[in-house]
């Protein structure tokens, strides 16, 4: 890919009206563009990035046996009116009678929808566990958006619903998330925090919550400052269920919640009357899991916590892409001639590449390098090509070293392995 | 991936209340389950081509240089009363006011969204064209639904918008596309009949749609009986526009549209005033052109094309998968490591392989195996295995033929490419 043929309307100024470093650089760096309050553009860079973490969510939802599904947005109150939800979520459900006369919304969640999906097929013990998810836009009247993507009208989620025979499935099912969910932030270069949470408007005993501290948060965890351990307090409780930490000072710090995971129970499956039959043919209940992540939120926070003064600095899994190529003269035909040359290179090898071809000042490029943040800069100039050299930047350490041309994809897949 | 293991609820009867066949089979193939008249869920199977066919896309998008971006779906009403179609569309958007009393609307479509946001990028003629599109949810407050996912109110289309100096531009744009639209449909394996058509609410001067003749469509063409070619006529247009043909004798057909691609000119520029730079310095409007595809509109459209009596036949490229083993004894150890075999030298070979791994009769899984359409079929049989040899089965001919083990891989590789 080629900035020329992309479409990254950069920003030098801080945006008016930004409190979040993330909104600042989400928007400074063309990856979304706002609409209107809380409502957002996620511009083709910004979508990669996206893609990419829908990548990672599906390869371990995938390898617990999750299988995806798309759920509608569109849904009749008439089926929220069977759970009580209706009155519990009413205040930032999105709500309209459409020409027919039906009361309907634009879904906050989908309990009900994936609850009423599974009865039309679940009848024997023989078809559980099913565990399904999606990964889909939802909608929430939100009075006070506040710090861009992180509380939006219009959000990105993935949710994931298990449906089990008994409680002792959905524990194994709830292990699985718990543990994908680790893996999931770690590879999106994440530390968090897990904490046992109050399950709110879901309903059922047992919830986790999964909290990156972070300045902007708009919740709390405790935070040890000997051993770096955390367990946290939140909304609901008042620190009382938190383990006290033996070796240091707990300190509360804000975070921001990116999942959620809840043992439901029978909650929905008992008032959506979702029953099976068991091996001895007896009806029981299903029993039900959710799992949900924030995946725009999830975005913002990657960048309010991976960010120098300069820009962004991507973890590698989650980067628009790996590598940029920088020429500094795109007027000198020898030197696109080494850029492409080295930029079909590193495609040949596996590479997510993009080569910044603009007729620019080598000040602007490098600065806009910075701000988007891609983990590898290649930059070619005239003295190093001479000496049949690159130079390549470490984006996150600074660190530049000089490698031969011949060597560069080599080294690259080096570093980024 | 194996059936026990996904979520695939097949329907043997045919469902209550439906009139197209694609309707029928997509349901009856656990593809997609209603959720309320006109909204519908993509199940996993069902979400594995949309998957496939938004692949397709992606590649013919990617190949002319367009790129993708994601709108939102929630979008003000002020912008759409820039363009006075506040009013044109007002019987099919679906409007609100949230709880700042802003006027909202969920998007039937992004004229005015993607304008707005070009606006604010592009300043100078080194900056355009600008090609964007996006795979994304539309709402349209639909009073008569039907044909399940051929006309409903929550649907998925692919959308793109040029943005170009001149005439000229828009017009090499509009070439461009017309060329990816025929490619697009022509992997899907459907022939289409391309229309010259009315522009209607969007504007503009010249445009086209393209047509897949079907019983179900509520468009029509002229098809001539000698040739086989077809011209068309449609809502807007008496035939008037329709050039005779020579050979045969012109009949009128029913067809579903499933794409229109307009040049807008500067309808939508003008109105929100979108102007640039020239080479002379002087400020200019800029050139609009906007391309529609239906998506899941054309998911039905490919099945109301492709099925005989026993189900759904995909194409090779938009089936979920391009083969299923149904090894037909589940409890016999040694076949199903031999099924288990198979199946990985499979997907090492890149092919895209299912297996019906549930302990059903034969008879029950090769309805279901014809009823789902996956193109080629391996049956894996005591008798056959005795030899060293499978069945393997086309779906569209229904030619069958055996082969040994060893060459399987071989010669599916062979027929899929």
């Amino acid at each position: 890919m080629r900035w020329s043929q992309f479409y990254i309307p950069t920003i030098k100024e801080i945006p008016i009206g930004t409190e979040a470093v993330s909104h600042q650089l989400l928007l400074r760096s063309g990856l979304v563009q706002m609409l209107t309050s809380g409502v957002y553009s996620y511009l083709p860079l910004g979508l990669r990035v996206l893609r990419k973490i829908e990548g990672i969510i599906n390869e371990e939802m995938n390898a617990i046996g999750a299988r995806e599904l798309l759920l509608p947005s569109l849904q009749p109150m008439e089926l929220w009116k069977r759970t009580g939800r209706d009155e519990t979520l009413k205040d930032v459900m999105i709500q309209f009678k459409d020409k027919k006369g039906r009361a309907m919304c634009l879904g906050p969640t989908h309990e009900e929808v994936i609850t009423d999906l599974v009865k039309n097929h679940v009848r024997s013990y023989k078809q559980l566990p099913v565990v399904l998810y999606q990964i889909q836009t939802k909608f929430r009247d939100e009075m006070r958006p506040r710090f861009g993507i992180v509380r939006a009208c219009e959000f990105i989620m993935k949710d994931a619903y298990s449906f089990d025979q008994d409680e002792q499935g959905l524990r194994k099912n709830y292990e699985l998330m718990y543990t994908a969910y680790q893996k999931i932030f770690s590879r999106c270069g994440l530390k968090i925090v897990i904490v046992e949470a109050d399950s709110g408007a879901m309903g059922g005993d047992i919830s986790h919550e999964y909290m990156v501290p972070a300045e902007i948060g708009e919740d709390e965890v405790l935070c040890c400052d000997a051993c770096g351990h955390a367990c946290g307090i939140n909304k609901g409780k008042d620190g009382s269920g938190c383990p006290a930490c033996q070796k240091g000072t707990l300190t509360k710090k804000s975070a921001i919640e990116i999942g959620h995971i809840f043992q439901l129970g029978t909650k929905y499956s008992k008032a959506l009357d979702v029953s099976f039959l068991d091996e001895k043919g007896q009806k029981k209940t299903v029993v039900m899991g959710c799992y949900g992540i924030g995946v725009s939120r999830l975005i913002a926070t990657i960048i309010e916590k991976n960010n120098d003064a300069a820009g962004i600095v991507w973890p590698k899994e989650v980067a628009p892409f790996e590598v940029e190529i920088l020429p500094l003269q795109v007027g000198d035909g020898d030197m696109m001639r080494q850029a492409d040359e080295l930029y079909d290179g590193l495609v040949r090898h596996g590479v997510d590449v993009f080569m910044d071809d603009r007729d620019e000042s080598p000040g602007k490029k490098f600065n806009d390098a910075d701000l988007i943040g891609i983990p590898y800069r290649i930059t070619l100039g005239k003295r190093m090509l001479a000496e049949g050299k690159a130079e390549i930047k470490d984006r996150r350490s600074g660190t530049v070293f000089a490698v031969e041309l011949a060597r560069v994809a080599e080294k690259l897949k080096e570093v980024l392995r």
